[in-house]
């Protein structure tokens, strides 16, 4: 918990002002009248915004600075699942190293949260959500890590992952994991009952992976709508990808949008430039919580995703066809406060009071700075001590 | 006309080996058993391909380097158009000085050819084709600059226009452009008819920018299946963006394609994400050549493109849903060759008798290259000549 005078910052762009931090906290913006505080830093101008939050990725999957992986697998679901299951062997994937990579890649890219959802399979165990809780202890302070217990490889089609994520809840997952119940485990209701129950065992909350497309997908969301409310899980359960809110039928979508703010239904975007994707100006219009990830960053799934909720702003404004300034300002508030709001964060944004958990940006304002990835972030700040400078974090990279 | 020996490259992804380079030329490819040539540049390793190939942006737009541009305009297509057209004027935007800082960018970051539209519009004459013209003289020997004399405001609905995108192809543009027959002009038989005829009567190929989605971009284009058909013009007509091959009947668009294959028609893609797209892969498949581009940067319509080829190709992978290492090194085959093939240019390749006109990557693969568009070029080389090394050109930004 450090102090800190951040000098001649923008605030979300706007006019310069220091900003004060005491003992972890935001105490004061704009004119230094207060007394002195030290150490002080310069952010020369730089833009000031909350800390970004990557609400969705995959800290152990990364194969970023192992060999390069030849993907000659393509990009069918089931076979992307089993191929990485064995290629995790195959490859000596060590989740702890990797995740480290991942994680610091991220705060030096001005990320000051994650939520990662970690693989749970019996195939490896509790192994990948070790490797990962090693790395959210070592790095306590730089960047916050939480958590969600997934069951990548379908829960109950193979046998024994049930127990072994009613395990990873006891052993430090924060929450609850679910993939497209009728995709992978081919028994929606079964697959939904089973999610929530551990929810309501552990009382923890929900990230459900929805890929499945439309009319499918929407009747996945309809059960995940039935037990939320039966249960009274309103604000606990978050959905993330909902490609089926991409189907064309608008009268359809906008009912299924309506009961998502209803129940105070998360959604979570990476923007998928190939698949249909919510659009966040409407679900955010109709008063749902949006938050967004960067995904799996250079696994066997995706070579093409970044550590780097900057580029993932672009690609999301991109993929939402936003253009305008006010749009791509709200794509970065998207990136930031909306996961902040996933998680329900205590504490996060750029008011007194606040956790000093802060990003600077390079640019003249908010848009050019979402349209400027290869510019590094001048400063990462994580409860008011200094973790990144120029793109590159206090930690080194394993 | 240089000569070069570029020592230690894998071209393609493969084998350590020497390229020799003589009078701007590849003179041999493998172990240096020929007389020296000086000078000589060590690769360190690095990847070579063909030079990369902007085959559809806009010179004339952007705003690089200018004070920020706050858009207010969004996405409509006729309110982006004729906000362009007056913000170039309030904003002073120098066509020759910011047509120079996008193309050396370009050539900073591989590319060795671009086709760039040019507006011509009656509120600015050929001015914006003046400015791309010296910079086509001032870059002679850094990068070839092709041009499209492009209606952007409308051809027949703006009286004037017809006769200055004539003078235009008589001043030294290369191709006649059109856009939207139905969507802007109003007119597709007088659009076509019109945009045929300046073909026909400067001897020159045609490009169509063709934003219209569905059947009424599969009208247009049936209009151009018959006048390429009837004048004779099969390999002479690229038609870019055709977004309508991304609706979901797949008999129809198949059939589309079998024509467009069959006339030798050009498509030329820029993998918008938020549209339906032209499926790469698939159009190959059928014989159609392909290429891709950049489209505007940072401009009044798009502050998120990027004056890189690399970045364009991640995007281009990613909203094709490419991850295999094969299907990556197909998209940067689209971004130099493909390109390559739609302009017509001879003697563009990596082999011997070729024009030396090459990029050096870093990576190990050819696909690690695609997905990294943060990593600088180590090395670009445009006829024999090292015009850019480490992500920067050897002439500098006006």
């Amino acid at each position: 918990m450090s102090d800190l005078h951040l000098r001649n910052v923008r605030p979300m762009g706007g006019a310069l002002a220091d900003i004060l931090i005491r003992d972890g906290r935001i105490a004061g913006i704009g004119a230094p009248d207060a007394p002195p505080v030290v150490p002080v830093e310069d952010g020369g101008g730089a833009i000031a915004i909350p800390g970004l939050v990557d609400a969705h990725t995959h800290l152990d999957k990364t194969l970023w600075g192992m060999p390069w992986y030849r993907n000659e697998t393509g990009a069918d679901l089931r076979a992307m699942i089993d191929n990485e299951r064995t290629a995790r062997t195959r490859l000596g994937l060590d989740p702890h190293r990797q995740s480290m990579r991942h994680a610091i890649l991220l705060a030096a890219n001005g990320a000051t949260h994650i939520r990662s959802h970690v693989d749970i399979d019996t195939d490896h165990g509790l192994a990948m959500l070790q490797g990962v809780l090693a790395t959210r202890e070592a790095l306590a302070g730089i960047i916050d890590i939480e958590i969600v217990a997934f069951p990548q490889s379908g829960l109950l089609c193979r046998p024994g992952t049930l127990e072994l994520v009613d395990a990873a809840l006891r052993a430090g997952a924060d929450v609850v994991g679910g993939l497209d119940p009728c995709g992978i485990d081919r028994d929606p209701k079964g697959h939904l009952d089973t999610v929530f129950g551990l929810a309501q065992r552990h009382g923890k909350p929900i990230d459900i992976h929805l890929h499945e497309a439309g009319e499918l997908g929407a009747f996945s969301m309809e059960l995940i709508f039935e037990r939320t409310r039966a249960l009274g899980m309103q604000g606990k359960v978050a959905v993330s990808h909902a490609f089926f809110l991409g189907m064309p039928d608008w009268r359809r979508t906008q009912t299924l949008i309506g009961t998502i703010a209803e129940l105070d239904i998360r959604i979570l975007t990476v923007g998928s430039p190939s698949r249909e994707v919510p659009e966040i100006v409407r679900l955010s219009a109709a008063g749902v919580k949006v938050g967004a990830g960067c995904d799996g960053v250079r696994d066997t799934w995706a070579p093409g995703n970044l550590p780097d909720m900057i580029d993932r702003a672009r690609i999301i404004a991109m993929k939402n066809n936003l253009r305008r300034d006010d749009d791509l300002a709200f794509v970065l508030q998207v990136c930031s406060m909306g996961g902040a709001a996933v998680m329900n964060l205590d504490g996060h944004g750029l008011d007194v009071g606040c956790h000093a958990d802060l990003t600077l940006l390079a640019g003249e304002t908010l848009a050019e700075a979402v349209v400027s990835p290869g510019t590094p972030r001048p400063l990462v700040v994580k409860r008011g001590r200094v973790i990144a400078r120029d793109g590159a974090a206090v930690v080194p990279l394993p």
